[in-house]
C-alpha cells in the first residue's frame, strides 16, 4: 500500500513526494476514449464499474500516488432536481437556470444514498481494487451557484453576481441549499471509504477578496466543520485563481490547499502557513520539451521544500490535446528527483 | 481645463480624484448604439469624426476626468497584413492564424501615419475639442499575440503557450515584429497629440510568473523604453488578473500601474511603490444598489489614500449590461467623496 498521498495531506514526512493530476481520468488518454466512445459522459459518471475503470487507467498507466473518483461536480446538482446536459463543446447547460425565489423553492435536498447510488457504489468498487488512496471531490458552493444561475459556463459571471448583488437573499437562501446537499454527498461518500476529500472552487477567482469573504467562504467552511464532525479524512481545498484570496481560504478550516499555477510554489508555501500544499504546474508547461519539463518540476521541488506537506500536481486540469509520453515524464520525474527508489 | 488625471500620472496631488473607465465610450450607452447601428464596429473605427463623438459621449454624459480614444487593440495587427473580423457575439477573428516562421515572416511592420491615419486622426479631432485630457492605447504584444496565434479569443490559450514552450524562436520572431508594430504605433499617438498611453495587457494573467518574465514583459520594456526616449507623456500599464506578477510588473518603466479587482486596492498601492496607482472596482459591483456602490467607492477612496497618484477606474471594461444610472452614480461619488466642488 502506497500512502504517501495521505501522509503528504497530514503534513508527514514521506519516502518521496506523492503526485496526482486534476483530470488525469480523461480524454486525453487513448483508453478513456475507447470506453468513452460506446457511452455518453453522464452515463460513463453513472455507470460503477465503467466509471470505476476509467478512474483506474491513469494508476496502472502512470504509476500516480492517488486516484480520484471520476465524476462530475454537477452530478449532485443533478439529482436536486435539475435538468442537466452536456453539449460537445459547450460543457454543461442547465436548460432551466435558477434565478427566483419558485425556483430556489423547487430545489430538493436528497439523500446521497437514493439519489446518487452509483457514485457511492464506484467508491466502495475502487477501494476494493486500489492499492492507493482515492480521492472523493465536491464543488465548491460559489462555483456550483454560477453553473446553476449562469445555466451553465460563463465568462463574466453577470447572473451570479446580478443576484449577490441585487437580490443578497435569493443568493444566500440558494448556497445554503446547494451547501446542505454538498455537505450531505461529501460525508456520503467518506462513508462509502473516499480517504481524502476536495473541494473545487474552480471560478472563485473572478470574486474580489470582500466578496468572497461574504458570498463563498461562509459556505465552504460550513462543508468543512460539518465533515470534522464526523470523518477525519483529510479535506483539500482548491480556490482556482484565488491568489489575492489566500488570506481568507488559509481559514476555511482545509488540511490541503490547493494552487493554480499563477502563484509561484514557494510563494504558496509561504501563504499555506500550517497547511500541507498540493500544486501547481501549469496543465500546458506539459508541452515543454523532456530537459526543460523537468528542470520546471525539479526546481518546484526544491522551491516547495518548507511546505508542511507537498503535493505535486498540475495548476488546474490537465487538457484533452495532452500527450500521454509528457505526463509519464512528468510522472516520472516527480518520483526521481524526490528519492522514489 | 481639467487636468486632475495627468497630475495624479505623474503623481502630483489632485485637487479631487480623477475618474474614467475603461471601454466607457460603449455598447452600455444608447448614444453609442444609435451611432453603431448605422455602422459596423471596424468601419466607426475607421471614421475620424464618429470615432472621435463616441469617444466624447461619455465624458458630456458622465463628466469623466480623461477621455480615452474609441479604438481597439487589434487595429494595428489587421495592418500587419492580417484579415480581421469581428463578427456578433464570437469577438475578433483572424481567418489565418499566424503559427510559422512563414506567416511570421509574411508580416509586415507598417508605419502608422500610412496604415492607419484614421486613428492620428480621430486623435486630432479630439484634441482640438476635449477639455481634459486624452488617453491613446495599445495592447502589449503577448495579448496581441494571442489573438493572433489563436485566430481569436481563447480560454486556455494552446496555441500560443505551445509556441512559447515548443518553437520559442518563432514564438520571440513574431514578438519582435508585434513590438516593432506597436511601438512606432504608439510613438505616432503621442505625436498626434494623446496626452497619455495606456498598454493593456488583458491575458498575461494566464501566466505563470516565470514565463510572463520570459515571453511578455521584455516586450513590454523594450515599447517603454523606445517611447521614453522621445515623448514624456505618462505611460499606463494594465496587466489585467496579474497579481501574482507586481514583482515584475513593477518593473516595466511605466508611470502609472493599473489593477484588477481581485487584488484590493489597498494591497495594490503597498505593492505599486513609486508608481501611480489606477483601478479597480469590479466591473459588476456597478450593479450594487446605490448606498452599496457609494460605500464601496468609498472605501476604494480611503483605501488608496497612500498612493502616490490614484486613479480611479474599473478593474476591466464596463459591460454592455451596465445602466448609464449607475455609471453616473459611480462617477459622482469618486467626486463627491474625493472633494471635488
Amino acid at each position: 500500500m502506497n500512502d504517501t498521498f495521505l501522509q503528504a495531506c497530514r503534513g508527514e514526512r514521506t519516502a518521496h513526494t506523492p503526485v496526482w493530476f486534476m483530470r488525469q481520468a480523461g480524454r486525453y488518454l487513448p483508453q478513456y476514449q475507447k470506453v468513452r466512445n460506446k457511452i455518453s459522459f453522464l452515463e460513463l459518471c453513472k455507470t460503477p464499474e465503467l466509471a470505476a475503470e476509467v478512474t483506474r487507467q491513469p494508476i496502472d498507466i502512470f504509476g500516480f500516488d492517488a486516484a480520484i473518483l471520476f465524476s462530475d461536480i454537477l452530478i449532485p446538482m443533478e439529482a436536486m432536481n435539475l435538468d442537466l446536459d452536456f453539449h460537445e463543446g459547450k460543457g454543461p447547460i442547465f436548460a432551466h437556470p435558477v434565478r427566483s425565489h419558485k425556483a430556489v423553492d423547487e430545489l430538493v435536498v436528497p439523500v446521497p444514498e437514493e439519489s446518487v447510488p452509483f457514485v457511492l457504489e464506484t467508491i466502495r468498487l475502487l477501494r476494493s481494487t486500489l492499492q492507493i488512496p482515492l480521492i472523493g471531490f465536491a464543488g465548491a458552493p460559489f462555483t456550483l451557484a454560477t453553473y446553476l444561475i449562469e445555466g451553465g459556463s460563463s465568462k463574466v459571471f453577470l447572473h451570479t453576481k446580478k443576484m449577490m448583488f441585487q437580490e443578497p437573499k435569493l443568493y444566500h437562501n440558494l448556497l445554503a441549499k446547494i451547501t446542505a446537499c454538498t455537505s450531505a454527498y461529501l460525508q456520503a461518500q467518506a462513508r462509502a471509504g473516499a480517504q481524502a476529500l476536495q473541494l473545487f472552487d474552480s471560478w472563485v477567482g473572478i470574486l474580489a477578496p470582500c466578496d468572497y469573504e461574504e458570498f463563498a467562504l461562509p459556505y465552504v467552511r460550513s462543508i468543512i466543520s460539518d465533515l470534522r464532525a464526523v470523518t477525519d479524512v483529510p479535506i483539500i481545498y482548491f480556490a482556482n485563481n484565488g491568489a489575492t484570496l489566500t488570506r481568507l481560504t488559509t481559514t476555511v478550516g482545509a488540511d490541503v490547499l490547493g494552487f493554480d499555477w499563477r502563484l509561484p510554489i514557494g510563494d504558496a508555501v509561504a501563504r499555506a502557513g500550517n497547511h500541507a500544499v498540493q500544486g501547481n504546474l501549469d496543465p500546458l508547461a506539459l508541452f515543454l520539451p523532456k530537459e526543460k519539463l523537468e528542470a520546471r518540476i525539479k526546481s518546484m521541488l526544491t522551491d516547495s521544500r518548507d511546505a508542511r506537506g507537498y503535493i505535486f500536481n498540475l495548476g488546474h486540469g490537465i487538457l484533452p490535446e495532452t500527450p500521454p509520453d509528457q505526463v509519464k515524464i512528468a510522472v516520472e520525474a516527480v518520483h526521481r528527483f524526490s528519492g522514489k527508489s
